[in-house]
């Protein structure tokens, strides 16, 4: 029974390494690399720990935690989309609903259900913990564009306007406190 | 009071965004580069959120998740130290001390000593969770070394009796049924 369950668990946990090989749009906060989405997935479990307090409405941390832990998984297969970049939704959803079937279907049954819940939760962005989870998902590549003088915002063509309108909003529906700080670096790095 | 904490928050944030550059002795799965310990990080917190389950004694996983997170942040100073390699143990115990002093102390003070308590429960391995915590984190790297045809094993000269003595004592110690599972992988790989 054990050996059965830890045979399914290592399967998952050896193909999710994979995910340390998928590149995201932004770099570290050196520029020396593109920051891949296993170590994304590391850093905003900590922004989200350090961060809790500016939530603006009440969260359970762990449940939040384990959400970042996890919500990148899908992009094993489907790929990391940015934000900023232009993509087809209905079907990009699609592939990560797929991929969030076959990842976490290597689980045992009781695991794959628990975390693809947890999953949908998170996408879904209806609870005040995921809420919570898709606005400090957001905070973290604007820190390191800031921290990289505008980093692949020119790739992207990203004005003042548009982190408002992309980035802002879903940030200010969790943690109102954290977009105000990074406005005014914002003013300060669009010279206004 | 909200804008004096999220600047020592966020100066945290970004200081820890290093830890993607240090470079640990063991490489991803499919043996294409070697893993950093952000990564590393993130993937021994699934690792336990997973295992949980074969802990030997109760355990609270929301403080083991935390745990992992934040164990290898003092790197950043003191850089990866493997576990099969040749150091100085009490002066290397005492550049962490002072890494772990300069890190966590960039946070707001009352963050600041959660985390460092946290740290130097995790160190003292003492605590049901700090040693979950502990023998997860030795898990991983033996099953990246067995992914990859033994991995970084022979560049430290590692024997099975030396894994059973350095790694087997500390896995049984917080999770015995993994060790055993892991056991008859190494077996084979060793050729017995």
């Amino acid at each position: 029974m054990d050996q059965d369950r830890l045979a399914k668990q290592f399967a998952f946990l050896i193909e999710i390494d994979k995910l340390k090989s998928v590149l995201r749009a932004s770099t570290l906060c050196d520029a020396s690399r593109t920051e891949n989405s296993g170590e994304h997935s590391w850093h905003i479990a900590l922004y989200a720990l350090i961060l809790a307090e500016h939530a603006n409405r009440p969260i359970r941390i762990d449940r939040v935690i384990k959400m970042l832990l996890i919500h990148d998984i899908v992009e094993i297969d489907a790929g990391d989309n940015p934000i900023h970049g232009d993509h087809d939704t209905s079907e990009l959803e699609a592939i990560e609903r797929a991929a969030a079937d076959r990842i976490f279907g290597l689980l045992p049954t009781d695991q794959a259900e628990d975390f693809r819940n947890l999953w949908d939760e998170f996408e879904a962005a209806e609870t005040d913990d995921a809420i919570f989870a898709k606005s400090i998902d957001r905070v973290q590549p604007v820190i390191h564009n800031l921290e990289t003088d505008g980093g692949t915002w020119p790739d992207f063509n990203v004005t003042r306007a548009q982190l408002e309108d992309r980035v802002g909003v879903k940030v200010r529906r969790g943690a109102p406190a954290v977009w105000t700080w990074l406005q005014s670096r914002i003013a300060a790095h669009f010279g206004g």
